[in-house]
Formats: C-alpha cells, sequence, structure tokens
C-alpha cells in the first residue's frame, strides 16, 4: 500500500506515492526511538536548547523548497505557508528558550523537617520526559502542526524521542520536512533514532498501542482522535492520549457592538471564516448576533470567495456537513465559488435563537471548512442563559463596546466554563505561540482539558514528576544540587525563587 | 442493599449497615454537586482556604471519637488512627497554604507583540477549577486516604464540588467524618452541595459515569482501579481518572551497606514490611540483596508480628497472594501469627536473581499485605541491569555507603525511570506531605503518571488552564488584574516574579 497526495487545485498527483511503513518496521523504528529516549532524556537541557534551534536554523534555510512542495499538496498558498514556516521555528526556538529558562522542570526542594507530621525527610522533585512519543501531524497545518510543529518542538524539548505519523494529504512535504529535521538533528550530535517519521493509517494505530511509545500527540478530527484515544487506554499500560479535536468557536456580538461596529464585524468575521478556506481548529463556525446584524454579516459574506479544500475527502465533508446546517437552518448568504478541484464555498446559515435553543444538539456539530451558523437574537439575556451549555471549544469570543460591560461579564463568566481561550472585540483565527497561550479546552475540543498543544507550558504534556528522598548532593540531578549549578527558578521549603 | 462494617479483631459487625445509595439519589446529588462546583469555583481562593481550615479543626475537634470508631472498623489501632487523623488535618491545612501562596494558578501575563510571527495579541493566563470531582476513599487509610483526605482536600482547595465515595470496609466512620466536614463547609459558608458521600459499588460506578461529574481520584486495587478508569474513558465526553493503584517498590541494598549495616537493615526491612498490617501502597514487596544478607532479613522477620486486615476479603487475597508467590519462590521465614479474625502473618519468599530474572513476569505480582520477595544476588552488575524493566511503581529505595556510589548512582538512573519517589538509605512507607512530594508512577502504580496524590501538587489533577485574550483589565479574574491585586506569583511577559 501507497499513499498520494494529491494538488488540491487540479487534483493530479503530486510526486511519486510514498509507501506505507509496515509493521516490522514500526517496531524497529519504536525499538531505536526507545534507545535513543534515555539518552537523550539525559542530555543536559542546553544542548537540547541548541539542537532545536539548529533545527530551526535548518527549516528556515530550506524554507523556499518546503514552502513551494507544501503548496503544491495543499493549495493553502505560499504567503500562508512561509508565514507558517517561520510561526514553526519560531515555535522551535520558543522552546529552546524554554529549556534555558527552567521553570519547567518545577525543580522543588524541601529541607527535612522531623518534627512535621508525618515526618518530612529531605524531598527534591522536578518533571522528566516521559518516554518516547508519537506526534500525529494534522491536515490543515502541513508544517506547524506536523512533522516539525509543536507537537514535535515541545516533546523534543521535554527529552522525549518522537515518532511523527505523517498526514496522507501531504506526504511529499512530510517527508522533505522530516529530512530536514532528521539531518539537523544529526549535524546537532543528537542520538540516532531520537527523530522518526511513519507513513499511514495503520502504522500511526500501530505506535499507538506500541509499548516502546509512552504519550501521543493528535490533531485532527474527533472521530479519529476518539479512536486513536480509546486505543490509547484498551492498553494493557494505558498511556497519555493529547487530542485536539472538533471546536465549533462561537462568537457573540453584544448590542451595543453590532449598533456601533456592524461593517467591521462584519468584515471581520467574513474574513476570519474564510481564512485558508476555513479550515482552521479556530474557525468561528456559529455566531450569535442581535436580529439586525444577520444583513450586513450575509452582505459581508457574499463579497468572500471560496477556495481549495486540502482533500478530496474534505471537500464531500464540507459538503455533507452544509446539507447538515441546511437541514435545520436557512442559507442566507455564500461567497464565490471556487474552481479547483477540491473547491468549496462560503457559505452562511441562519437561525432564530428560539429554534437554536429549542435544540440545541442538532445546531452545533462543526462543519470544517468556510461555513458557519448565525443564531439571531432579540433577547439577550437568552442567549446568555444557554453559554455554559454549548459544547466545549478550543475558544469564544465576545464582541463589545463600553456600554455593553455587564453583559460581557456575564457572558466571560459563562464561556470560560467551556472554551481554552476567551477573546475580547478579535476574532479566534490566529493562536500565537506564546507563555500565556492556551489552545486547549474540554471535551471534544480536546481528549485532555488539562493542558495546551501550543504555547511555553505545551512541554507539560510529556513530563513526569520524580522525587529523590534524603540523596546525597553528589548523585542528584544538577536541576536539584544544593548549589543550583544550572541558576534555574526553584521553590525552595515553599518559596518560589532562584536557590 | 445495604453496607456492613466488620470488626477486624473479632469479625464482629459493627454498628447498623448504611444504606447503599441509589441511583436517584446519586443524581441528585450530583445536580447539588454541580450548582455548588459553579459558586465555589467563583468563591476567593482565601475563603476557601479558611473553609479548608475550618474542617481541619473540627476533624481535630472530633478526632478521639473518629480514632474509636475508625479504630473498630480497621483494627489499626489508636496510636496509627491519631496520627494519621493529625496527618489529614495538615494535609487540610496545606492546602490552605497553598491557595493562599497562589502559585498554583500559574497567573501568567504576556503583553501584545504585533511583531511577532504569527502576532501575539495580550494573554493572560491561569488554571481554574475543573467542576465536580468523584473521591473514592482507600481502604487503607480510614482518614488520610478516605472522605476528608487528600483528594478531597486538593479538589475542595482547586473550587471543585466532592463527591465521595466511601469504602466499604470502614462506612461508620465515612458517615461520621463526612458529617463533620459538611457541618464545618456549611459553618464556614461554603455552598450547600460542595460535597457529599455516597455508599456501594455501583453509586461509585454511576458517579464516573455521570454528566456532570469532570473527574475522578481512586486509590485502590489495580482490577478496581482498572474497571473505573475504563468507564471514565468510555463516556461519551470522556474525563481524567486518576488512579493509585498497585505498586511492588522494589529495594536494592548494594554490597557495602549490606556488609556494614546488616542488622540495621534487616530490622528497618521488617518494621517497613509489617507497619500496618502491610497495608501500604509503599510496602516493600520486593528487595535485591546480597546473598548473606538474607538469613538477617529472614532473622528479622522471624520476630515480627502479625496482625489483623482490614477485610475479610484482604484475608483471603493475602492468602492467594503468598500462595502465589510460594509456588515461584521459597518461604524462607514467617512473624508470629496473629489470632484476629482476619488476621495474617509476615512472610518473607527467597528466590535467586538468576531464577527471577529469567521470568520476571511471575515475580512482580503485588501481595497486598506483610509478604516481601528477596531476590538474592551475587553479581551487582545483574541487578543494575534489570531495574528499569521492573514494572512501574510508587517507590524504590537504594540502601548505599559512599563505598557504593558508582553502583548508587547506576541505580538511580534506571529506578527514577520506573518510580514516581527514589529513596536513599530509608524505607518507602511514611509519605510526608509536603510541596516536593510525588505518590505516584508509571502504570500500574498509577493510571496516570504526570500527576500526584499526595503534596502541594496535587491541586493540578483538578484544575484546567484557560486564556484571556485582549480583555478590559475590569472584566479579568482577580489573578490576572493588571495590579496582581492578590499578590501571587506570576509569570510575566515570561519573567517569574510577583508583577
Amino acid at each position: 500500500m501507497s499513499i498520494q497526495g494529491f494538488d488540491p487545485r487540479t487534483g493530479a498527483a503530486v510526486g511519486a506515492p510514498v509507501a506505507e511503513t509496515g509493521a516490522a518496521e514500526v517496531d524497529a523504528i519504536c525499538a531505536r526511538a526507545a534507545g535513543a529516549s534515555r539518552l537523550w532524556a539525559r542530555t543536559p537541557a542546553a544542548v537540547r536548547a541548541a539542537a532545536l534551534e539548529s533545527i530551526a536554523a535548518a527549516i528556515d534555510a530550506n524554507a523556499v523548497e518546503l514552502a513551494a512542495l507544501g503548496d503544491r499538496e495543499t493549495a493553502l498558498g505560499l504567503p500562508r505557508l512561509s508565514g507558517e514556516i517561520k510561526r514553526t521555528t519560531n515555535q522551535l526556538r520558543l522552546f529552546a528558550d524554554v529549556l534555558r529558562e527552567g521553570s519547567y522542570v518545577e525543580a522543588t526542594l524541601d529541607a527535612a523537617n522531623p518534627a512535621s507530621v508525618p515526618p518530612c525527610p529531605e524531598l527534591r522533585r522536578m518533571l522528566q520526559p516521559i518516554g518516547p512519543v508519537a506526534v500525529f501531524a494534522a491536515s490543515n497545518f502541513p508544517f506547524a502542526f506536523s512533522v516539525a510543529g509543536g507537537d514535535t518542538a515541545s516533546a523534543l524539548a521535554a527529552g522525549c524521542s518522537v515518532i511523527v505519523k505523517a498526514h496522507e494529504a501531504h506526504p511529499q512535504t512530510a517527508r522533505a520536512t522530516a529530512a530536514v529535521v532528521a539531518q539537523a538533528l544529526a549535524d546537532a550530535g543528537a542520538p540516532a533514532g531520537v527523530f522518526d517519521i511513519v507513513h499511514g493509517v495503520a502504522a500511526g494505530a500501530r505506535l499507538v498501542g506500541h509499548p516502546a511509545v509512552k504519550a501521543a500527540g493528535f490533531t485532527g478530527s474527533t472521530r479519529g482522535g476518539r479512536a486513536l484515544f480509546d486505543l490509547a487506554n484498551a492498553r494493557p499500560a494505558p498511556i497519555p492520549f493529547y487530542g485536539e479535536l472538533g471546536s465549533i468557536n462561537p462568537v457573540l456580538v453584544l448590542p451595543h457592538a453590532a449598533a456601533e461596529r456592524a461593517q467591521e464585524i462584519a468584515r471581520g468575521f467574513a474574513a476570519s471564516l474564510t481564512l485558508g478556506v476555513g479550515q482552521f481548529c479556530t474557525n468561528p463556525g456559529l455566531l450569535f448576533v442581535p436580529v439586525a446584524l444577520v444583513d450586513e454579516l450575509a452582505a459581508a459574506v457574499r463579497q468572500s470567495g471560496g477556495g481549495a479544500l486540502l482533500t478530496q475527502r474534505m471537500q464531500e465533508s464540507y459538503r455533507n456537513g452544509t446539507q447538515a446546517l441546511a437541514a435545520v437552518a436557512e442559507r442566507v448568504a455564500s461567497g464565490a465559488d471556487s474552481d479547483a478541484a477540491f473547491g468549496a464555498m462560503p457559505q452562511l446559515f441562519r437561525v432564530d435563537l428560539e429554534s437554536f435553543a429549542a435544540d440545541m444538539e442538532r445546531h452545533v456539530d462543526e462543519c470544517f471548512g468556510p461555513a458557519a451558523l448565525v443564531v439571531a437574537y432579540r433577547d439577550v439575556d437568552g442567549v446568555l442563559a444557554l453559554l455554559d451549555r454549548l459544547p466545549g471549544t478550543l475558544t469564544a469570543s465576545v464582541h463589545a463596546t463600553a456600554a455593553d460591560a455587564p453583559h460581557a461579564l456575564r457572558a466571560v463568566d459563562a464561556l470560560r466554563g467551556i472554551a481554552g481561550r476567551v477573546v475580547y472585540n478579535a476574532w479566534p483565527t490566529g493562536v500565537a505561540v506564546a507563555w500565556g497561550m492556551q489552545h486547549g479546552g474540554p471535551w471534544p475540543a480536546t481528549t485532555n482539558p488539562l493542558h495546551t498543544s501550543v504555547g511555553a507550558t505545551a512541554i507539560r504534556r510529556w513530563l513526569v514528576p520524580v522525587s529523590f528522598q534524603d540523596w546525597p548532593d553528589a548523585l542528584l540531578p544538577d536541576e536539584l544540587k544544593d548549589a543550583n549549578p544550572l541558576r534555574i527558578p526553584r521553590r525552595r521549603d515553599g518559596v518560589p525563587g532562584l536557590r
């Protein structure tokens, strides 16, 4: 069996098919990853940081070729893909900073206290790598959430070896990126086997079930993610599975904002809806707006344009999704169609709040692509009352003016319970790579709401704690030695500092 | 159906049977917990801290009665149970300290940076409570890992409502403790429904499947924990399940330590093995010692005494476990038997390293109670080579002298990969409640190796992150307001401090 990439603009094959990775080869890769993981875990954080920067530099040096290849397989366009590559390399560099800063190990030192109940010995605690990690590349970000994306960067940073399962939508881009990453790691002196790649759905499933693999990261569909999550949990020794699945990203436009900034909001919405042909996990799929704003939104969507979706399957799925929306809501606008082979057209559907509230479940399925459902309300209290019953989501946004503040406060109080990121007067697409980012949320946004797949703390997913009790200083890891030779932030006897 | 507690010394019933909680009542309790959770989550941390201290004070005030009742149902003895109650109330007070200190919310503030790729808006991130938590009380700690134990204390601290599933071994103690906790919370002004208790296996399973319950904590057997873990993952919307299951707690005695401190080590071992009739999850069940030390260990075990196990079922299970050990190893010593109804006798089994290494799986099943397997070695390298293949465990211990340092270093390097806590020249029983404690480990020690069920960071299990993007200061939670009104540690633009 082999995997063939296609040009979404023409439907033509791109390059030669890539062979699926067989079971024996997956097993051999896992065995190498296990050996490499032991060495990589003991490689000083500063050396791992330098290796991440080597990967970043190598990808930047190959950015033109990688973007061109990615564009043939995804049709996302060179400007977007060049930007995404820059985002990817900045992400690798952020984790190099995180390693050098050192807080990520959560070093904690408690002196012995024989008087406490129970008596406390000397305890020194830190986080350490969990072991080999399987990373499932996403379709919609051929770089930033793929071979060298956030999961790979954070897991390598943590000291874990990484085995990527390439996405079927861009096998050539995956292979080319993997070659750059592997060479950069070898040049940086990282152990052989610390990074590898497999192709094919069966190879991915085998990774999740393999005893050597200790955790997995996934970005993709709810169906695919759930199947792998179930595999991970059914193992004789279950492993953490971090899946980012589906998200409808509700947006609430409050009355004063709608009245004062109707056109600006409508334009912003249409731009966010159609960015990347709507193929973002943070795409705004559900809007609550005053009845009067609907026409303005429809006008903006009519002026928008479609484009090529990533795969034929996504095109079919978008067709099914918009048909499902048409069955429960009125189509009030569509943008210009696309003549691409896998083309899709922006569409806006409308339903009244009363109908929506009467049967919410039928209205909140994610439709991946440039389609949204606008819920028209007359009574803002009616909207506020149902926000906390919306399904879990990566983001939720509120558009407001100062005069909307009392409603905005009620809205944020409800929305922080269902969303990982709550946005004020902006659109959810665009996920910054920063210390304070949260890219996660309650099911079905993710399989595990305690973590993020973007931002500095994404590294926490691949780290497990260990305490050393009463060990001689010379036998402790540097992070926990008495003199704090790495000068990292530590908590000592309960007090954070640099001691 | 009802649940009857028994006196392990006599086998007689203790008090009246306690009714199992029916499905409708479980549902009503969950609905109340969901409502209370919303209020409790918005209760200032300082107020939650005071409520935890109220619980601690109320339990201390009822310590004599609670210990007496606990002793009737567990036969663990008044000195141990009084100490355990003190540990329980100290644990509640530790979480009050954790709340006031404020690091636990991991407040993180990033200024906007339009120049970065992708552009970074203003982001303010913190942790917030996950929602109602189901807590499964353990058999072997009627206080510290039960109704008002570490899971309850940390979840209430986090701002979650708690529903405890009482353990069948001590229903009266559970009920009495729950009454004290509920009254103390009410007196402290906590919302009604923030804490409740259910009885019965069916009620526990219903909790784990209930849509209102958002996470669960468990301490108990591998079989029971796995069944509940599977239920939690099979839900339409899965929830995190933190189970502490089985642990064999290997101990390695290195050659110089064995030669220099044979008697001290043997006595320490026998004391740790028989503490609480061996009913500790950190009980040392597997020792690697030089051949010459075996006789000393056997002599110490012969001088030890048995006692009453908690339940008849545990007595049967101990009988089965020691029979299984006898099938693969030689019984070299037993201590004095107990004449209690549910009595058990300490037992020591011995196998040579070569036999152990040849078929490790048959030798590493946990036998709950005062039994251990000693693996006699001639070649320390042979032991060091297999340490990293031992099953996941809560603790691993090394006894060494300065002359053993090279071997100790190799040992700790391997053991930190399989254990949550690595102990030097001490015994694993006794789990301090501190910032630096780690009580967890790879499967089957726990279902989730990223977390601890003891110590300050146990609170992290019940917290999920949320980021606020571009929100006006007045609409932000106090933890994230610009002026840092709560004066908590925060990371601002990547730098930890108090800004």
